[in-house]
């Protein structure tokens, strides 16, 4: 029993990795899971918010968001209704999250690294694949701060992050959901891991249902195999060189 | 290897459940996990939200909170920022979600239950506590709406759900963290589980630290316990007469 | 011809203090009047806000709450509108000021006190109550700043401070009305006095009616005599040893 | 012992009524209490709030602001700060409440009247010359509606209303004080009345001060021969045509 | 063919222009373009910025608004609603940026000059009766600072400026629209020219229509004489003496 | 002597215009001018606001906004800080006014298209690229909506818009500025004209200079034809087939 889109239950989409997408930022890279299309952004800038100053640690957060065009029918845009919505705050908040637990903040030094998620066209999935590109984006990002001679220690990244989604369709466990299968699903999961096949972040949701926990075992077979895959994935894409000039050893001032 | 309060790894605080502890609300319940303590007040009213008038079914949310006063520091209160922080908005949707996961709304006929959730008292844990004591306070609302004679269906809740946070602290497994050791968990873990033994939300996390899959595997087994046992509590609880005087089954307009 | 309450014309609800409530503030105070409860919270933190620094004077500051159940109907929560709305500024000015009308403020020294007001059950009267129970609660913060060896002079209250509402309902002058008396009151006033039998705060209005400066003398005198009672009740509590540890006698960091 | 302007203790400033000072509105007046000039317009809305609708009754309300270049130090514009502070919020309710208790609703019909009250210039009273200002135009656009027809009943206005503020500067009781007085009052009071001598509104504060009933007697005394006289200036003032073009009596929209 | 006020197509309405409207700020003028009334004051402070402190340079920014009661049908304050709507933001910088042209910032010195542009009448060109009345205000704040010693250069004005509006109405290009006319133009254009005869803005706008540049050629003649004209009625305005009292040379902290 | 880039004055940058570029919107463009790359989308609703149901006319609207990572430096997220700034509603009412002029709205039927027009790269004229682009996306939509028979009439778009900016830079009248040419620049102006040579919208700007009218004729010569260069690069993108699946000319709900 095939899915929709032919694939069976434990595939992932078609996945493509964008390195270089826009010109300023120090990474920018647009990630497309079949039709979800998340083009996330690193910017650097010297220095650390108030709170952390001279601590000697750097900083990493993440704003997601969604083009009002993104979507099936068109979303109203969260600066005009004047407030982030609950939704995004937890997104937001997830890849802030699932990103920092594989950088070393001491090695960063006292930097701060925005990763900016806009999804460009939203089919299921936006957040595993924000965090997936974000940390692509990363990478770049410590590449751009390396060559600048701006990092406390030569290797902050202590692991490569990915993420994907599981969940029971139609009473059947399945890997990476578009839509028209997240929007029917009885359960929800979102996992993030390490390339050393750990855990960093595991969200599993039944609105209206519940479930046993050989179904979670089961959920989580298969997204640590979906995380691999996209691990593999990542450093092809990191394998190439850095898309861009990067900049001299010498102490530069910002770069966003 | 004792814990701080001289508990086992995988016991409980002392958990106390107060019912009708305000008169208005149809449900009022208090409480306590240790030095936690989270007013759970469930207010019915006549109707649902505009998108889903005529449907049918009923409606279920929740809103949580911290009184300024009941943190170590102040907190300064959201209302006076003019925002409601990321934290507050990703626990109330999870209490929603997770006591929606609960009930018939069907049976609920077209009435809207919200159950708010105000910390008076937060030491680790809140969240947990508000889904435990939501539930018992919902439970009395349904009795109070059955006394009514306003359900479409005597029986609008399928199972008692509950929820505990489990972590690793100082490299152990621990159950029901309190701020203490909450504040220095490596990884931090809430489960929402039904009566039956199933889930109904997983979200666990390493902030600036992974975990294996066997570590997860040791959490759920703590939690599902720990579940348990409040679910054995919150029966004991409402196994005692509704605290206040219930409606004549007249139609009336509105209790909140 | 009695109230509705059996009680004469000038007689108080039944007043209950109960100090030590919470844990984290300095002063933590349940005030009942009748079926009005509200807890107030008295945080301490070192310094002042900042137009008021190096002046060598301390700040006292109140903000009034009421939580969405504790009304006959719910009130929407006002940290979801994004704003505080007029009553509440109104009421919160009130009580800050009142309480900074018994405090040397260069005796408190560069320390501000907040106390929080927040409303548990509403049922008449939970300004005046709340500013009678934030005079105990002040007083506490004020014992625990004097044990902390962090008050610029050792007494810095002048007075004590409490409040009572009387209004004319059925044409008759009653004291300390409920919310049964207080929504069909055809004059409506809060008194704040002192224990020296002076006035801090008369307010009188009549809304959709007029009233002879004769009723407002007979109301003042029954608030005066209702404040002397309630000074009694405040001084009796205060007798009671300070519920919780206090703090040695060394600079301090801040205590919330 | 005079005052810094001559005045004796009991005397008011040179006020001045000048009717039909914008051209829209169905009421305009600027009323002068010395330096202070307040702009009170009444615009006229068919129809009354949602909350209301259907009862028959009308609805009157006050709004009152400050521009920036009003006082002595520039003020931040409070549409730009993108919230009503406290004190607005207050006085805006003053007004309103104050007006409301002139006026029979049900004579006005379901028409609503908003009376707002821009400060051009601040000197001290700024609310009281509003409420005596805003009388006067709403005297205006209860005339307007009568030309049109659109009154339920043709005298809706019962009494006039006036206000002034008294306080005590130097340890003397004083009446209408200008800021130079007002900055430094030991109290400050200020009481609404009608011109049958009945009180509206006595609210009377001591910041950092507190007062003897005998004081609050005296502070009385004044106020009411102040509101007398106001309410002759009032009269005098009405006593004069209509300024501007009446509507005829048939049924018209709406006028603001 | 003549326009309903019996004017020329290339004719200007009645201007005139009130120094010293109000006592407090430096420079207050009040502009009237026939029925259209606004209130320009312009408040000095000491300093500049943030973002500019230290340059050397000062700063002049303007803020736009219109009372409730400007205009035929009365509008929602924007303070109530909030926030600033798109067109006010739009007007505030137009009238910003039109001052700044005429300024070296330089001879400014380090102080800043804000000028609030409160429209008290609306009847068609309202922006650009506050750009003409702003020149004036301006200009007084300028004589202030020079008295007072804290211009860093005596002659910081290069220009004067002034600005009008200018449409097709009825098919004929005519100056100076009213309500009346604006309402029903094909085409509406703001033109701020200099008293040397050269521009600072052009804003040419068909909302549903588009036009020639042979149109836009004969907008320009009739907005150019008309500026020309206006520059001829603010010499005249400012050849009084300044109406106020001037300061001392001595060194002061701050004037609004 | 040539440009940075080695253009002459009064020559275009490349622009490059591709269709389809979304999979949900009528209208999806992304369109480059150089660096500058703005995506925009057409987005069709059934009905129209409130203000205008029942009128039988259709209304277009537009909304602006930039990525943070568009820029240089990072910029702030509108949606974070709560409020849409001054610049970017100006943007958006330009370009809904500038599309509007294009469109019989009575033609449209009652239809809603929101023009989305999101900054995904900026290097100058993004708003001139949005009104180009916008226009494209606004065609498409109309052929779709053509397809779906939901037209009032077949023919709604009675002309094609383009827009450009035009500057002085170096004493020199140049065309199509990139971002380091526009931030020098003297005047800046953006021109919005017909495929017939009529103008829309004229908006020159001096911000700390002033120019003389025949530097604006001058500016004015090369944006009209900038423009029509423009229109004929609009007009071939359109010429290639509707970029994705055209619906059936049946009544449809909505599509956005």
């Amino acid at each position: 029993m095939l899915r929709t889109d032919g694939r069976n239950d434990d595939v992932l989409r078609d996945i493509r990795i964008t390195r270089g997408y826009q010109q300023w930022p120090a990474g920018s890279v647009l990630v497309e899971f079949g039709n979800t299309r998340v083009l996330c952004a690193a910017s650097v800038t010297e220095g650390v918010p108030r709170w952390r100053a001279g601590s000697g640690l750097g900083w990493v957060t993440a704003e997601y968001a969604m083009l009002p065009s993104a979507t099936h029918t068109r979303g109203d845009r969260e600066a005009v209704k004047g407030r982030i919505g609950g939704r995004t705050h937890e997104i937001s908040r997830l890849i802030g999250r699932s990103l920092r637990a594989c950088i070393d903040l001491a090695a960063l030094g006292e930097n701060t690294i925005v990763i900016d998620c806009d999804v460009i066209q939203a089919d299921g999935g936006t957040r595993t694949a924000a965090v997936t590109g974000g940390y692509v984006a990363l990478a770049d990002a410590i590449t751009w701060l390396g060559a600048a001679g701006r990092l406390a220690d030569p290797k902050p990244l202590a692991c490569a992050v990915s993420a994907v989604s599981v969940g029971v369709v139609d009473g059947r466990v399945r890997l990476d959901l578009p839509y028209e299968e997240d929007s029917r699903a009885e359960v929800d999961m979102n996992v993030v891991a390490t390339d050393a096949g750990t855990l960093i972040e595991v969200q599993g949701t039944g609105e209206g249902a519940t479930f046993a926990r050989s179904t979670l075992d089961k959920m989580l077979d298969f997204a640590l195999e979906g995380c691999a895959e996209l691990n593999r994935l990542q450093a092809e894409a990191l394998a190439l060189p850095y898309p861009g000039v990067l900049p001299e050893p010498k102490p530069k001032k910002s770069r966003s």
